[in-house]
């Protein structure tokens, strides 16, 4: 739907962050907004605004967002010709006391809250897959490679350990940003419109403390040019993606045939090719480590936008914000799909991986004996094991 | 349409690079290899191929993109069970002896050479505005600024000229990155099935040398996993909107009311805000800039996927680029149809300069009077608007 | 030393990570580890490892790091043949068990410490001064501007709370990401060579728990190809220069002689002119801003870094992360450096702010007319500048 | 010196942009402009400004160039105080008519220039090796890879014209970014300080000329403010790690012990581990890897800071420049002499590519036998090594 027939996968995000959802979530934004002002008697009569736009407005309302600089400014004034057919009263009381930026900081707020959301059900699946992993091989023995060479025999479940506290770090990472608040602060981050219109500050206040409660949201002074929300969740993202990213590399390693000790799970119609009919390719891992690639450099305009957020609304920074951050949500919901079903159904061939190990002897061993032992070389792998398995257990999600 | 609503001016890159219009690309990739093919008796018939996929076949083919890892898969099932319908003798042919990275990366050059092609448009546009400014401007004495502090006089024409310089080396740089090759290998770059099927090297070499005269194209050995055609013109296309940006940021700044020497050209709908009806916002200015900040990372992703083009074809670095490219392509046609807009309209308050020049003395003559000149010490400053307005003539577009 | 000559500001950042404070870090993760070893018996004796190497040494080091890839074996070299001299037992026990990223990571971990030590000081400086700033201008009205524009009145003193707000966010995330753990592994983090050692995981484990104990850092299972740690430190230092940057450019703007309305300090020698005696240039914002311009893609690297860290050790993108780290962590400190000056001299001119705000009339008061309102319309503004200043006091360092 | 022990290799780019090379230039670019001073009768002696400033001084110019923002203010009050002694009438003319910017950006020039003709030197022999892996192995055949996966038949020398075009394509493009030209405009890019001291345009004209050619620079119109010039040659740069990190990516892989197929030159002391003696790291890949994964974003900091150059010297985005100019320019030439000696001493093992290729059967035959092909299925292999060899010869260096 945004990145599309250009980024096979796009679709597991859905409708997250397309036109029509950010549309639904601005609507939203205002009827909560509404619905405040209508509980402190400053609207007349309330509307849940449901019905006035569709589809079918999108692309004019694209259009029209030039004109303004934001899509806020046509949505309103669609709004407003048509709730004024059924209601009145409440069109006149739309947007009464917002800025644009509230109503579109917002209703992105709620889309990234519904990103963060889907990618930590996601890791919850992802967690489960890993720590079975590692429990199941934790005697599974294999060659460690470093820097491309066989250096000491390892087991895949400490591979998958480490690949665990990988999604454990960024999951810790997504908990501290995910708490998005709400966007509430009128014209110039003062509360004046709503201020005047409420009688006091306290009231005005309360209307943003209502209005984020009826979204769900925390509320917080207003954050305009004060960014560090938006980049904290984008670098979360990006921590997401970096660690199945590294997962998959792993993956995409281990399923060369020359390797061979891996293979992702098949499925009907998956790792064609449209030249080669033998071929299967590990193309969730491929689709995986695509979105690690392009992944930080989206999250570095974010933080230049919020070092460039001047005066009480920036003058280019706070546009180029948009559309970078539903790329980066919906790829990163698409990542952490992608991801969950690889992990869950990941193949691991553990006599190849012996092959492997007996092959490298006994350079693999040079280690071994220069310290003098005669085990299996495998040190601490089991405490490190569960010490990962029991940081899983204390998950909150 | 891709960037859509969250990008306010979107729909100046019309179908540019669209799902529908990658799709159309791809078939026409078909088509002229069939064709190809039927002209060297490989073919018992050619088909356009026109007509065979629609609209509506979009969704489904974004969906199935994912099994395959591409798109060119699913299209290609689409197209055969089709065109067998109507003319099996081509259905049999098609695609025959390509891979669906020849038909990808054809098809994205060809998108990429139009949006090359507009922006040269857009761009001799704004030469021709660039030196009526510098031209009409010359004696137009201003402050000049560093460090944000009044330096030493200027004119407007050489800061006209200046942008122009930057202008026309960002054209430079387009020219030189814009005639790319059309990709076709085969499946691993030996053009193998195409000397198959040919019977002889020299004949595959000929069905290529014939396939991308169809298109349009030069002819180039294969470049699946050399990828500096892309990064040259992603380059070139970033250091237009860096040219563009870096002009946007002096309207910005003109345009503030406290300064007031530049305002962008006023049209019906433009400017306005949703809280503040006396508010005329620079908005072109504010959305071209916006697309200077959010370009460059785009690039380095380009360059890493090119740093990453491992094996004949790479495991995810291929696939990081699509996506990117078309966003890039998009963002910089419609930055360049804002500043050849805003270029054209631009409003110059000579009486303001001189007002602030003024105003500025007699600091701003200190260097003057340190090198005991009594004149309006402006230097070379027509000497150098000539040289500007010279080398806009030379132009080949 | 690092940056040098060409990142004036740079001597802010001392010793920190030069590569002397490098070498002396790996010496003392070295010590550390040779200690514990001594303390469990497995060493016939210990060292400090104190004057082995000096800055004599670093041009050679430096050369011989390219043969093996990093600067550990090198450095072990030349400690192993030096302490042989003076303690033969302890030269022998030397480095047993560890790997080159044990040395190497913890090093850098304990100079990444440093550097967020000092950059929580010096936050703690400039909470001080933006809180005074807030609360001492709670009444000082000036324009507020959007897109460039006048748009209502707000304060100053609100302004400030926000920049304040932008420094809070940033320690919060400083804060979050500071507790980077010690990194011990050993060849391919399975305690192999430790655990050979010491005679069992338990006292392998214990080995690196003394280790990091006597480093003071927090101990943590292996995370030689787990990276976010990493990154969300460096996240962090951006999110810094974000805030500083941001509010760099405010005061950039608020320097124009046009605007007027904010100074920096003066201080001998600062912000003259090569060429104009009468400039005063704000050099500490110019350099604040570049900083914050120059960071986010940083970041990116690392990012990548992680995501690319694959196998028991990775085959180039750890060797990316150690020069950016350094960069980065020196920038940031340096920047954290100049904003305490900058904030805490920051020179206010209200008359300034006052005039231009009577002089944006009546535009600027559009929107309180269209409420209806005859006061000075300046909303919570009281009550947000009271939140801010609450949230500062709140802090934990 | 500059990355130090933090990026090995380092020191292959030797003296080149180090802080005393760059007051080296900074003095030469003084000097010439000195002696067309002189030559225009503006200056009754000229000075090569030799030996009067020296390694001792650097420290303390670091440090003072945080005053006025640069390094050059500094440098000329040492070089002023010293001249005077031996030359007084040279020291009264020193730096006339100049600004900080055209020195420093001159002298960053003359850097880049050295750093672009050390890279074409070995990028020729880079051509040459490649050129011989091309031809001499035209008949090693291998297994082809796409996406990981065994795909038909290559030659390995085909994969190396493939190499060869990547680096090719680059040289192309650094060719056409490497003619920098000097950077004189005075104190706003008018040249007026030149133009009051030389009495007319044309003679201030005429000393830029002077100037420029003294330095082997071209001349061009001040671009203080359109760096399209720098960011032309910061991406080719880059675009020259992209392909060293293409080609090294590729030689990772081949070196692992599973695959086999490739080695790196051995030399002394290369290649070891502080823990496993049997290893052999192919460190001159791993470090090549590493500059291309960090140097993109690099090139995207210049770009910004080209669409951030606003008014006739900006506010930090030129400051940005300075260092990340000296650290790309210096780790690409470092990667391209680490690349010429691993092109030079690459091993090839064309006996286990034949048992892989034999192994991969007959799976990887597969789209042969659907081609009805019964011969070694390597298509136009010879003729498009022949191509690359071709193009090769062509080469202007």
């Amino acid at each position: 739907m945004t990145d599309g027939l250009l980024w096979p996968g796009d679709d597991r995000a859905g409708e997250l962050f397309t036109d029509a959802a950010v549309v639904a979530a601005m609507v939203r934004v205002e009827a909560a907004w509404l619905a405040a002002l209508h509980e402190h008697d400053l609207a007349s009569s309330a509307d849940d605004l449901q019905g006035l736009v569709g589809p079918a407005d999108l692309p004019q309302l694209a259009r029209d967002a030039e004109g303004g600089g934001n899509p806020v400014i046509p949505l309103l004034k669609l709004l407003r010709a048509r709730l004024d057919d059924r209601n009145p009263a409440a069109a006149k009381a739309l947007h009464t006391g917002l800025t644009s930026q509230d109503v579109l900081d917002t209703a992105i707020v709620l889309q990234l809250r519904e990103a963060a959301e889907t990618i930590k059900a996601d890791i919850s699946r992802q967690i489960v897959s890993l720590s079975g992993l590692a429990d199941r091989h934790r005697g599974t023995r294999m060659a460690g490679r470093t820097l491309t060479q066989h250096a000491i025999p390892v087991t895949f479940g400490l591979k998958a350990a480490t690949w665990l506290h990988a999604v454990l770090d960024a999951l810790d990472i997504l908990l501290a940003g995910a708490d998005l608040p709400a966007q509430i602060g009128g014209a110039a981050g003062t509360l004046a419109a709503p201020t005047a219109l409420a009688g006091s500050p306290e009231r005005a206040l309360d209307l943003v403390t209502v209005t984020a409660a009826k979204l769900s949201l925390p509320a917080r002074p207003p954050w305009h040019t004060a960014r560090a929300p938006l980049t904290r969740l984008a670098d979360a993202f990006v921590t997401c993606t970096d660690a199945w990213g590294r997962i998959a590399n792993d993956i995409l390693l281990g399923s060369r045939p020359e390797i061979g000790e891996l293979a992702e799970p098949t499925a009907e119609g998956r790792g064609g090719s449209s030249a080669m009919p033998q071929k299967q390719n590990p193309v969730l891992s491929v689709l995986i480590r695509r979105a690690a690639l392009a992944g930080p450099p989206l999250a570095a305009t974010l933080h230049l936008a919020a070092a460039e957020a001047i005066d009480e609304r920036p003058d280019g920074s706070w546009h180029a914000e948009w559309s970078t951050l539903r790329t980066l949500a919906r790829r990163t919901v698409v990542a952490g799909s992608q991801a969950a079903e690889l992990f869950d159904g990941l193949q691991v061939d553990a006599e190849r991986m012996a092959a492997t190990l007996a092959a490298a002897r006994p350079g693999i061993d040079a280690e071994r004996r220069k310290m003098g032992d005669d085990g299996p070389y495998l040190g601490a792998t089991d405490r490190l094991i569960d010490a990962a398995l029991d940081r899983a257990q204390e998950k909150p999600c």
